[in-house]
């Protein structure tokens, strides 16, 4: 079904203030959610706020939490983000690195003990809509074997650069698996074929059968040894600059994924009006390629005159967690 | 033929001192080249310098010319190479960012108007023997189609990313290609397939024959859409923040590759003394997996100890060279 935007959002924000999430963050936070499914990531938004209210009530996500700088450098800065609710954690660390780069050029936040940030991609955009280069990332549960590999050792640890463009935004936000699996079980549901290998079956074989690599759980890393490798600079960079937890830390199921750490960097480059003239060539130079966060701008107007496709199940199940919030 | 360290080393000193660069930068220029092939990367060393004596002798790259700063934001400087030695206006500008991190935590150098760095993880070795988190990419002439075209609309656009570690440190050095083209050919002269997909054939096949993709010029982005996407972002991020050339205005031909951009990043690592354990501990935790940059430091030794090895064609012309410098 389509919900309307703003109902989404009041929605959750009464299921999050229920809880005794303060106002401002209830609204936020929800916002937030309600945003990816506006941008037609329907993988990472409403879909996964069931799981977070689970994560609320079992006390691993402390909604009380915000988060607290403990060291300025001053253009980096480590922060620490007491397991509070992972996309605010992220846009409030976002917010500080633009916040540096618009006085010293270049500003990074390194955020240690915080919990899902949901769609990597709001922070690119949040950077991108403030005149700056974005980019940020997050280590994330072991679920990516390297490459050579059988044992997941590795996370699929999101990396996220955007790049501001007067008429829209290049906002690249990909997984270092080269198909996640969420996308995996899609494929599947449709029952399709991947079009590219996506990882081993349980014989070690490459294979573009989703089912095989679900059973397996053996995900390819994106390019092979590349990502494999550029999945385990991004954890350790996350871990040591912010001083928290690495992938090889934290524990396998997606409900306990506490204690995470992220990076976020925003370059001013409004400090530079050619900037945005250069932006504009190399995307015409495309011609009629498409560029990352392409559709974004045109799914949201649709979304936001139509109403969000929003799954059945999952729009009940909010419905319920709202009623049953409502008489507690 | 296997060549000492100081053999080579001075060899291309003299070659590029009888050319007028003075001797402090010529030392410099011609140990890292040498120090390239000690490092076991044959493909970005001694074997381009030909080439490298060409494009100064044709006036492209100019060997009197150093890089100056143009902005300081302060964390973030843009950088001008007035088109001079690639090495050393890459290694000018990491030894910059490497500073400002020193007094700010994170540094950034935009540079434009460079030409071709060599071997990109030579910067990223520098940065992580700083102690620094070392990240550095540069834009090329237009070598790669994007997902999903036939045209060479993107360039392979290197990124380097170093983290120190006592015990060696980690240095994913990729280029955004699968295969580089030294690759390919190194695979057909060995008469064998590639282990994946490296890129179609002229029929728009994926293929593991390495001829195929030379003769298609079509190489694959690493992770297929989504290098195709990283590539588009690196190049717009280093030609926005430099202020200079974009993939698409860079000429084609390898030897009229001039005015490229380049991102030098540091983060001071060396300022959380904790950092070291985490990168020690994450790295213990891949147990026999290895890792970017493990196989450098015993071919190093050995390459010290035994000599490099060095193509005998490629060191006869080198030695030619020098020969009609002497003369000169």
């Amino acid at each position: 079904m389509r919900i309307p935007f703003e109902n989404i959002a009041s929605t959750l924000t009464r299921i999050l203030s229920a809880r005794g999430m303060p106002a401002q963050q209830a609204q936020l936070c929800a916002r937030l959610f309600a945003e990816t499914d506006r941008d037609g990531v329907y993988t990472h938004g409403v879909n996964r706020f069931p799981r977070f209210v689970r994560m609320i009530d079992a006390g691993g996500i402390d909604i009380h939490a915000a988060p607290t700088p403990s060291v300025r450098l001053p253009s980096l800065e480590r922060w620490n983000g007491h397991r509070g609710p992972g996309n605010l954690n992220a846009w409030a660390c976002m917010d500080r690195a633009i916040e540096i780069a618009r006085e010293h050029g270049i500003g990074c936040v390194a955020l240690s003990n915080t919990t899902h940030w949901m769609r990597g991609g709001t922070y690119g955009w949040q950077a991108a809509d403030a005149g700056m280069i974005g980019v940020c990332w997050t280590n994330t549960l072991p679920n990516l074997p390297p490459w050579g590999d059988t044992d997941p050792r590795l996370g699929n640890n999101p990396l996220v650069i955007a790049v501001p463009r007067e008429s829209g935004h290049v906002v690249l936000d990909m997984a270092m698996s080269q198909f996640s699996y969420g996308s995996l079980a899609a494929y599947r549901q449709r029952g399709e074929m991947l079009p590219v290998d996506g990882g081993f079956d349980v014989d070690g074989n490459l294979t573009r059968d989703p089912g095989a690599i679900e059973r397996s759980q053996r995900p390819l890393p994106v390019g092979y040894w590349k990502g494999s490798g550029l999945s385990l600079v991004l954890d350790m960079i996350a871990a040591m600059m912010a001083g928290g937890l690495a992938t090889n830390q934290i524990p396998q199921d997606p409900e306990r994924e506490i204690g995470i750490c992220q990076m976020f960097l925003a370059l001013n480059a409004a400090a530079f009006p050619a900037a945005a003239e250069i932006a504009k060539s190399v995307i015409a130079s495309l011609g009629s390629t498409r560029y990352p966060g392409e559709r974004v701008l045109r799914v949201r107007e649709e979304n936001l005159t139509l109403g969000i496709p929003v799954d059945d199940a999952t729009w009940d199940e909010i419905l319920r967690i709202a009623e049953l919030s409502k008489a507690t």
